[in-house]
């Protein structure tokens, strides 16, 4: 064979042999962070910098006012400017968290927050500059000291490079992010900034956002609660949810000085009576040594010792859902339906220990205007998901974390979990065409996203069992009404269809029997009143009880 | 209101901020490496190392040898050993290779190649490590060393961690990689290791790959062609694929003296008579200056001229797709339908200039035995994808650059495309149900995928609209093929039907006529058999035609 003589030597193939930075790696893939498709990129922008504000007001107990501003400066180049009341962020740490790949405060936490890899806002610039050149303007006053500057990253070495530091007056208090971003493209579509924000609003009703549109249109999405919400706390990990991993890195970073306190005070629910019973489990390990010395085999034995343990459910302090009333007055407020119901389910966990909370919602008539379904089809250069979404994706309001999820929506558990139902058993005959909304949000301090640009719930199944039990319960709700509905009309039909025969009836009757035509029709619609009026009355007060009183 | 009260400084909320790496960030979120339930997992493995072997077999001429062996080593825990006949890797960069995600050769490179990140073996290394604590271990041999080492990944500063290194025999050339994994499972599914190396086999007809299952039974895939396929070349990119940041980077490293020979040096299709008609368009430019000196301003300026100017079509040397012979053979040998087309289409680009090559092919009839669809359902734990692909998912075989392409085929391309395709126009009534396969592959410098674990490419226009051409065009002669067929069971059975009347009618003309019964009857079927003879001929001729000669 000749195959040999045109060998390559290895050394030759790994000549070109090379590291690379994971902001070369997303500058090269930027389809993986979202970025793909104008009208897409556009929102994804937005969402990075809302996200981040929504969170950082809320870590610091304040009431969220956003606001967002969108300039057109050339052909598929546009400014965002986002701005919000919240702490501001220290000068020494800006840089880092606009112009470093994988830097924050979120990653290690076990609590929940919208964002949670480092990765948002340092996309946001190296986006930026591969499509503009130009870095991000950053203008912060946490209170004490406020300053602006500019942040680029240097892709090479997923550094931030940071210029024009200057002190500026203290006259506000929050932070102020401006950009200027090219291959993008403002539309009023189903996957527009328009469409983002409503459903931030719907998912965060404590927050004020107003929207400032390329023609200079403003929107307000005013707050509908002013009560701030139960602010999430940072919890210790279940055991059923720990691998022999996650333990070892524990245990090597701990302060404990045995194994088994190492275990109480490490984790959510293991008492002095757990670990003795995991004592008489787990023989091989050594309670009484030093957690730095675990080994994986003694990690192993644990684990499976921890199954074999019956465990109080993980607590939830952690989770913070928008809430039964709070959703139901954002329905109410933003989408105007006749009917309208909201189930908050208990929390749940996945994957063993990972608790979580699912809440759905059902808006039925009066609904959503029809979207623009073709505008987004629009875009010919590179259209990236935007005109492959599934028909009616519009109709299921995604959420995680109270952040709305516009992308992607085909690999997501919350679509798996609402096309999955047999919504003719609730009275609906068509999904797609009927004028019904739902609406699921999943809280979580860990969203298992399927991907980094996070617009889609990986399809696992204790999660889509949880979407499913919660949206037919609302669906059940929703039947309820629709009988109502559908009964009352029917009855009213026939009510209408007997009284026209009464005039014609009672002169019969007045002939035949000679009594005055007059009193025979007043009694036989005083009759006929008499078995409809309950039904009628009955209808009405069904109605208003599940359309509230306003 | 209490909420300033409250409030958190922001050195508070900051003084988490920390960096972290991007092993780091993949073990966290594993999934988005595609690992994600047990049986996908496993598969994912054999996938990466696979890969990478087929690559560096065909980067070094040889005629790929690939070897893949799996033993059960406790619950949910299994080796993998996959072994090549390839180049082997050079001892001081096995640790970089195999240890430090986002390292390797392919990254910066304008060249098809089956692996492109830098993930695919760091990754494998890294789900070893946090899954049962044990390192990889390599051996290799160029042919001019030979030696072993065990490697790991140090997560928090994503380093190779390598030991055990010594030096062996030579009595080998290539590459054995062999790691114990946990949280995996091997399951004869539409998504476990035989499936996926069955494609495998499929679409690199060059490549020998030999299975080993947990229970020791070996299958072979032999190879169906000896011909080394055309190397693919590295190609300098077109004008028409470049944004104004690619233009900067490539002209800052340039050793070019001006601009106007940059250009002609650097990309693709750029002549002398080009710049010239650049230098008219792109006015503000200087084309004299040194590139290292083009500012963003010059370079949106070229990009925005690049689009005016009128260029060849892309080089397409760069591209090797599986070749219309060697998919017919590779079709033949592993599917055995009853019928096969296939078609390869010329280059065409999308994004503007990055030039793609897509192959169909079909497979109707005595296809596929049935796929255990429940097998994968199966898994409790932690399901992944698996038990939510689209159902029939696996009558579309995916390939990217000869890579079978198992998960996530709601949101690709492919699906997208051969979906779409109304195929009740090409005689198929059911798509879902009749014996038919799909296959497709897509060829190209640069798959777009849209996540990390490149199980699905992002549905871009230009690509969804060659594949649904390649696929029409095949279905076409499927429809000429069925059409045929059933013409010939029509006339069949007419033929049939009047053959049964012949001995009546003979009988009963010869009442009639005094003719003799025998001659009647043979006059009559010699008609009736030279009427249909020439139908039952063409039949058979045209399946021969499209069935092969063996």
């Amino acid at each position: 064979m000749s195959a040999d003589s045109s060998n390559v030597a290895a050394d030759e193939i790994f000549k070109e042999f090379k590291e690379h930075s994971i902001a070369a790696f997303f500058k090269k893939n930027r389809q993986m962070l979202g970025y793909a498709g104008k009208v897409r990129s556009l929102t994804m922008l937005v969402h990075e910098y809302v996200t981040n504000s929504i969170d950082a007001c809320e870590e610091a107990g304040i009431l969220p006012e956003i606001s967002a501003e969108i300039k057109q400066t050339g052909e598929d180049k546009y400014s965002i400017m986002v701005s919000d009341n919240g702490p501001g962020i220290p000068k020494t740490l800006a840089g880092k968290a606009l112009g470093s790949v994988l830097s924050g405060t979120k990653f290690h936490r076990y609590v929940q927050q919208r964002g949670q890899q480092g990765i948002g806002a340092s996309g946001c610039t190296l986006f930026a500059n591969i499509t503009t050149n130009k870095p991000i303007h950053v203008k912060s006053s946490t209170g004490r000291d406020a300053f602006e500057c500019d942040v680029s990253i240097d892709i090479k070495s997923n550094k931030p490079l940071v210029s024009n530091v200057a002190d500026v007056p203290r006259d506000f208090r929050g932070l102020i992010v401006e950009g200027e971003f090219g291959s993008v493209k403002y539309e009023n579509s189903d996957h527009g900034v328009y469409e983002y924000l409503k459903r931030t609003a719907l998912a965060n009703p404590h927050a004020s956002i107003t929207l400032t549109d390329p023609t200079g249109k403003q929107y307000l999405f005013p707050r509908s609660d002013s009560s701030m919400p139960k602010k999430p706390k940072a919890v210790k990990p279940h055991p059923m949810g720990l691998e022999s991993s996650d333990l070892i890195d524990f245990a090597h970073v701990s302060a404990s000085r045995k194994v088994s306190s190492f275990l109480t005070e490490s984790f959510s629910r293991v008492s002095h009576d757990k670990v003795d019973e995991l004592k008489k489990i787990a023989t091989g390990v050594d309670f009484e040594k030093d957690p730095k010395t675990l080994t994986w085999a003694d990690a192993e034995e644990l684990v499976k010792a921890f199954s074999k343990v019956k465990w109080m459910a993980p607590e939830t302090d952690s989770i913070s859902p928008i809430g039964k009333k709070q959703v139901e007055a954002a329905i109410k407020n933003i989408l105007n339906p006749g009917f309208a119901s909201v189930a908050e389910r208990k929390p749940a966990v996945f994957r063993g220990g990972i608790p979580f909370v699912v809440e759905a919602g059902i808006a039925y008539g009066n609904a959503l205007p029809q979207k623009q379904a073709n505008a987004s089809a629009q875009e010919s250069t590179y259209a990236g998901d935007e005109s492959f979404e599934e028909r009616g994706s519009g109709k299921v309001l995604r959420f995680a974390n109270k952040v709305p999820l516009l992308f992607d929506s085909t690999n997501c558990a919350i679509t798996y979990a609402v096309r999955g139902i047999d919504w003719k058993r609730y009275g609906i005959s068509d999904f797609d065409t009927e004028p019904i909304n739902v609406m699921v949000n999943v809280s979580s301090v860990y969203i298992p996203y399927s991907g980094v640009g996070k617009q889609a719930i990986s399809p696992e199944e204790e999660i889509i069992n949880e979407i499913k039990f919660a949206v037919m319960e609302v669906a059940r709700e929703l039947q309820r009404y629709l009988h109502g509905v559908r009964n009352r009309n029917m009855q009213e039909s026939k009510y209408k269809t007997i009284v026209r025969y009464i005039s014609q009836l009672s002169g019969d009757l007045s002939e035949l029997t000679g009594v005055k035509k007059e009193l025979i029709e007043k009694t036989l619609r005083s009759l006929i009143d008499s078995k409809y009026k309950s039904v009628f009355e009955d209808g009405d007060n069904s109605e208003e009880g599940n359309d509230g009183h306003d």
